[in-house]
């Protein structure tokens, strides 16, 4: 079946493209001996992240207990969750998770140190914990190389810990020196920092210089989208990831209506101006998303689009918008290869 | 079970209230004789849409034929997409939908206009369609009277199909004149104007200002979110709907992490100031959200939270939210009552 037989709103996935970008990340950490550890939240598609592991990867990326139990279950066996898990009940599938595959987690506050050492005697199993920095993004993450060391120590002293090192998010011109301010607060206690994880895809090709970082997590490499465009990480050529739409109504000369909204599309803006890049009409603006609508400006543009052309969007941010179908389709060239199943999609606990 | 007891995030709807804003909106209607079609695209559930349906509603509202689909499944026998529905695969389900239940389409354009009746041709079979106005949303539908006259024209002239009467979204202030002037362009034609729907939560108890108005269309006001809110449409006391979430980390003195981030309460801000509302906390402001991590701003509140503790939220918009999840809890005072399948989730096509 051709691309353009399937219905629209419909997330297509470049294969060609998707093998090389996973190669392409791939080869540029292998050849600065940082190992990869890609981030699933962005396709949430055990295939694809058996591609990532068959091209070189350590293990796997996931951001929730959910995301990380279905990747269990599809064979993966070494997967990272950097996230501070809280609850007794989420605690108790973290400890099932951790006695099937190799898990390490992260923490930020000695509430959550405590209470993962608590789970883990309980299931009468070790668990590797790393220190979440902030090393500039001001999400989660300890504040300061002192607070790193404390939440350390403090992980050594608990029972069924065992201390995995730092993690942080994204990788910046501050996580060097935080590293080695810390290392040199543990020397005393005899505590080493060998594992220093790093993320994201905007800043991928300059992991290099960051000395200290010994894994790297990116999501978005395999598929590329606008944030990534404008950080200049990947480049239209490399994008392997877009929504096909549908025009469904021109009501004015300016104005053009499509079959992906909101629930497509996704809101996420994060500073870009309007809500996706349209491949056929760049100097078209989808100004306004209604749950079902996009709402296009097309003033800009020579050419207009007539009701039922079908049109590629590069999204904003793919994350979001993967995480809202059911199904992305593989093609190769125009022809449909693969329908994959967004396994991991609705994994938010 | 109690509600508390559940991992987070979770959406949970409070069923005392549904059932008391369904009835609400029914007797408003009711009393000012507007049939009620309430959408579904909201809830997604076929289980709240029979609880609209033995409220009084004449039917429902879909916005996809997919939908629609999945309602018809559980047995809805009337069912309106008020969508312009393009594309000869969508077209051949929006036929074999209209074979087994009573469907009514709109259209905007002479194009999608004759694709219905193409289509409607090829499966012997006769489609009411509804011409779409713009009454002042810009978004789809007819610039004007004289157009729609036209198109209601058109749907007469070709086989197959049955002129239904007019739609608009959301009711406005323009909408009467918009109606009444079409009426008088079409009187010659000897075409009767029987069925204005329009639609809308914010402004739906003004519906009976708008004495054109023979149907209305609202989504939200089973639950209530920040948007109905900012309208004045539903109360605190009447939102039905919250996410129950978890403060994950607490970095600065000001700062809290939740573990609901875009994936969960979506990023839509239709102009709101943060991404939802904390019951707990009505001074903190949600300015971000990353996927998986709610980033929050307690400087405003005297008491600020712990690690662990829950908080719930009145998300900005509630269906972009719902459509998320593949699961919405009920609940009957803090005891979950129900677990309800999101069943229609997933269906942009």
């Amino acid at each position: 079946m051709r691309v353009d037989e399937l219905e629209t709103p419909v997330p297509v996935v470049d294969i060609d493209r998707l093998e090389a970008n996973i190669s392409r990340l791939q080869s540029y950490l292998d050849e600065h001996g940082i190992a990869n550890r890609p981030h699933i939240k962005t396709h949430k598609i055990p295939a694809i992240a058996q591609m990532q592991m068959d091209a070189g990867a350590i293990g796997i990326t996931c951001q929730k207990v959910s995301e990380a139990e279905v990747m269990a279950d599809a064979g993966f066996n070494d997967i990272f969750i950097p996230y501070n898990i809280v609850g007794e009940s989420k605690l108790a599938r973290l400890m099932a998770l951790a006695k099937r595959v190799t898990v390490s987690v992260t923490a930020d506050s000695a509430y959550v140190i405590r209470g993962l050492s608590d789970a883990a005697q309980r299931a009468g199993l070790t668990l590797t914990v790393l220190i979440e920095c902030d090393t500039g993004a001001h999400r989660c993450g300890v504040q300061s190389p002192q607070e790193a060391a404390e939440l350390a120590r403090l992980i050594e002293e608990l029972p069924n810990l065992n201390f995995g090192g730092l993690m942080t998010y994204p990788t910046s011109e501050y996580t060097d020196s935080f590293v080695r301010e810390t290392r040199t607060l543990l020397a005393d206690d005899g505590l080493q920092i060998e594992r220093v994880s790093g993320g994201g895809t905007p800043a991928m090709w300059q992991v290099h210089v960051h000395h200290e970082i010994t894994e790297h997590r990116a999501g978005i490499y395999v598929y590329g989208d606008r944030l990534t465009l404008r950080a200049g990480s990947v480049t239209l050529d490399t994008c392997a990831f877009k929504v096909h739409t549908t025009v469904v109504s021109r009501p004015t000369p300016e104005r053009g209506i499509l079959d992906a909204g909101s629930k497509s599309l996704s809101s996420d803006l994060h500073g870009l101006d309007g809500y996706g890049y349209i491949c056929e009409y760049p100097e078209a603006k989808i100004y306004a998303l209604s749950e079902e609508h996009g709402h296009v400006d097309f003033s800009a543009c020579e050419r207009k689009p007539e009701i039922g052309e079908r049109l590629t969007i590069i999204p904003n941010h793919c994350c979001t918008v993967t995480s809202m179908f059911d199904e992305v389709v593989g093609m190769r060239g125009n022809e449909v290869e693969v329908i994959w199943q967004v396994t991991a999609r609705g994994t938010v606990r």
